[in-house]
């Protein structure tokens, strides 16, 4: 016994968090000594109140605090358009970027049979849905460049084309700043196939 | 705002971590919605009760959440000898290291002029009353090599030198597994210095 049992057990904690070792869950927990009772107080009461008030939104599958999503409940949101993601952290990373005005879709996983994990098993059902019910719709599929990715992305194709819906999914290609020499060849290969014309 | 408000109140309370930036405050709190509730009102307890519990031990200024710490409390401990250290993170190094049988003091800083902290600002006057109530008191000094640890160490030594105390500090010299060319010269010279006879 190193540490006094309340402090051992916030290293506990701490260590459960993603990537937190011994060392860092160490260096965390005794920060608390130098914080303001406030701000340990505030810390604790967001914790609790996180857990206890995120749920998925009943429209898009993402994280919200209210009944309906901030993003599905906007006004100035073109419902028309619905980027399919796998997850809620995607849509914070395609808010942060800023440019897009339509909606999300949230399907929470990706199909993976070796992971037992099927269609029904996310959120597809309530995306066709939706789809049905708009006038033209228009689905963007972002979803990542895997096995797991390319299979949803197959199977949201065959579904949705039997529908009257635009499908397109997002380019493929070089990533910003990357050294061509350093990429992979099937990322160079897919960068040559969906190359754009630029001129004449 | 990206984020439910909860969430992105949870996210401030992460970046307030040593070492913690946007990005890792975001994955650390969104881990809070895959954990149990359970998980999560021990970790707003836990934090809760550190702060509140923790305090300096009034003999030696290490952390303790009993009135003294478990190493002053411990009758196995020798307490004749005492390492003098900084912080309470330089106990919990010794102590996982585990040959140390002795007591510490922990000063709780290091003695720099340039900062306005003199010796009356750190635990030293409590130091020498301890050890003036020994019999045969042995004092092992370990502080960092810097400016401000070397300004100590010789400050205490000074102190020291008119009790009837036996003084040592930490040997200076290589660290395990450094290499010898990547080590800078003050290192070198003085783990030439300190060199130890090992035949004849």
């Amino acid at each position: 016994m190193i540490y006094p049992t309340c402090l051992s057990n916030l290293i506990n904690c701490y260590k459960k968090l993603p990537g937190v070792g011994e060392k860092s869950a160490e260096r965390y927990s005794l920060s608390v000594l130098g914080m303001s009772d406030e701000d340990v107080n505030n810390f604790a009461a967001a914790l609790i109140e996180s857990k206890n008030n995120l749920h998925q939104c009943p429209v898009c599958g993402h994280i919200t605090d209210s009944e309906i999503c901030s993003i599905c409940s906007d006004e100035g949101r073109n419902k028309n358009i619905i980027c399919v993601l796998e997850d809620y952290k995607s849509v914070f990373a395609f808010e942060k970027a800023g440019n897009y005005d339509g909606v999300y879709h949230v399907l929470n996983g990706l199909i993976s049979p070796i992971d037992d994990i099927n269609p029904e098993d996310i959120n597809i059902a309530s995306l066709l849905q939706r789809v049905e019910k708009l006038k033209n719709p228009e689905v963007i599929i972002a979803l990542k460049s895997t096995v797991e990715g390319d299979t949803t992305t197959l199977y949201l194709q065959k579904k949705l084309e039997k529908m009257n819906v635009s499908i397109s999914r997002l380019s493929y290609g070089i990533p910003m700043g990357a050294e061509i020499d350093f990429l992979d060849e099937i990322t160079l290969d897919r960068a040559l196939n969906d190359r754009k014309k630029i001129s004449k």
